[in-house]
């Protein structure tokens, strides 16, 4: 699926995710009150309403871009309804020929992280017949565990074609408070750089990278260019972009010679574009036109720099 | 909740937390014939088994123990409806009294956090009305991200009187090839313990130990004893009992000289007790009868040692 998710970055020559990370506040007034009318203000309602919201914007970008990534977190709260929602998004988006993304960021192992790989990513076994549940194509997973965090996903990578990200350095203000320690004579980010890089030396794909990237946060521009250097066979997924502050300039060297290397995640910054001042214009109702702008811009922006 | 859990220790007498990690082998032949009979072998006979189990094993244990913790994964891999499961399952062990503690390590920053936070332990906002979703009393997380995947959850547990179990040290074979790496002269995994006790200060209660707790394996004692030596008002989830290795001597040292500070979770080797060799005269049919004489052997075998 790497090599793929490549492809699709080569065709649409744009290194950019759109996160699927909605919030009731992100959401038109006409569709909230559509599903309130119909469910009452209830969780179920959210979860519909988030449904035809991302497929407004799944219809408006996905011959823009490679990839969505929806945030399992905004849906997980809403209970059941909630992760039907988030698996429907998924469906919808991969019959638009997307890449999907999930950000998941689990942690567990044995047994555990076994019954994540096969819902997410593989097959749940119920006697013999066998379930896809989720369909994601990657998933992102926090590897503070070790290896045996990870390692029971492999399979699913191997025979069915999905892929990883790993945490390596996250894009948050005090993502240092633990990834900039110093162990080993680097910091701790670049030791789990290098533990990720050498998980995915066996699954590196005719793209060159391997199915197992790596989440490398575009706020700290420096540190981006030395995992780059050191990570040469691994793609990163780059939050921060927009919304938490990271400019085009603070990312770009986390792509290689050839503008490769990254996929960039915005969320907010794409789907509520419609809410900021640069496209009101667009209005309410064509909020999916108002994100396909963002796309394009963020694209332009993007290809500046590279 | 921090000092109900503990009250409750005291009056059953008994650190032990029961896993609830269904795994369909563990499942009793009839129960499972039961739900395929009615929803054919699909995840969601899977699912409505899962809870059947669960309530046969709470229905014999919930007098001797002060809690049962609930393994997400192993629901979260059905889809939608292991999603319900695991919150039916959480709604009827607190029927009968049970704390409850979410394995769900969790790991994410700012409005994820958020999103995670407000479903699991605080309240969902549906324009003005609220839901509480999954009712966990504590829930376990990742804190490889820093204060910033920590924070977004204390509202709850100061306004909520919820409580967290922060990933310290894993039981699992390969926890140090991080948790282990040499730190500002230590380890770690005991620079994280300095974190967590230092963010958990401020909400200490009348027992003496915080709402914010640690996840501390005892597949290693001596680094029970020194986290505990390090960390004397916070409390310990503790993995690794029974099915991973540790005895009661391996963990009795994550105890204080009150035989409190820790309760120890077994998960298959309660729930699945039927299975093994020395319970099989109780048979299939009576597998809650014999989690619940293994729930007894295992207290039996923790007070031993306190």
């Amino acid at each position: 699926m790497i090599d793929q998710l490549i492809n699709k970055i080569k065709q649409t020559n744009n290194p950019t995710v759109v996160g699927l990370d909605p919030r009731l506040n992100l959401v038109p007034k006409a569709i909230r009150e559509e599903m309130f009318d119909i469910y009452g203000k209830t969780p179920e309602a959210v979860a519909k309403a988030y449904l035809k919201f991302n497929k407004g914007i799944i219809d408006e970008v996905y011959d823009l871009v490679p990839a969505v990534k929806p945030q399992v977190a905004m849906y997980e709260q809403l209970g059941a309804v909630g992760i039907q929602s988030y698996i429907d998004t998924i469906s919808y988006a991969k019959e638009k020929g997307l890449v999907i993304i999930g950000d998941i960021k689990r942690s567990d192992i044995a047994s555990t992280a076994k019954s994540y790989a096969e819902g997410h990513i593989g097959l749940v076994d119920v006697e013999g017949e066998k379930f896809e549940i989720y369909k994601e194509d990657f998933i992102t997973l926090n590897p503070f565990l070790g290896i045996d965090s990870v390692e029971p996903y492999f399979e699913a990578c191997k025979t069915r074609n999905k892929g990883l990200f790993l945490l390596v350095k996250t894009s948050n203000p005090n993502s240092g408070q633990l990834q900039d320690l110093r162990v080993e004579n680097q910091y701790l980010y670049e030791y789990v750089g290098g533990l990720v890089s050498k998980w995915g030396e066996d699954m590196i794909g005719e793209s060159g990278f391997s199915k197992i990237g790596a989440v490398v946060g575009a706020t700290h521009s420096e540190q981006g260019i030395r995992l780059r250097a050191q990570m040469p066979h691994t793609f990163f997924l780059v939050p921060g972009y927009g919304a938490q502050g990271a400019t085009a300039e603070d990312l770009a060297g986390t792509f290689d010679k050839n503008g490769l290397g990254s996929i960039v995640n915005s969320s907010r910054g794409i789907i509520a574009a419609y809410q900021k001042d640069c496209y009101k214009e667009f209005g309410e109702a064509n909020y999916g036109k108002a994100a396909r702008q963002a796309v394009i811009d963020m694209r332009d922006d993007l290809n500046r720099v590279l």
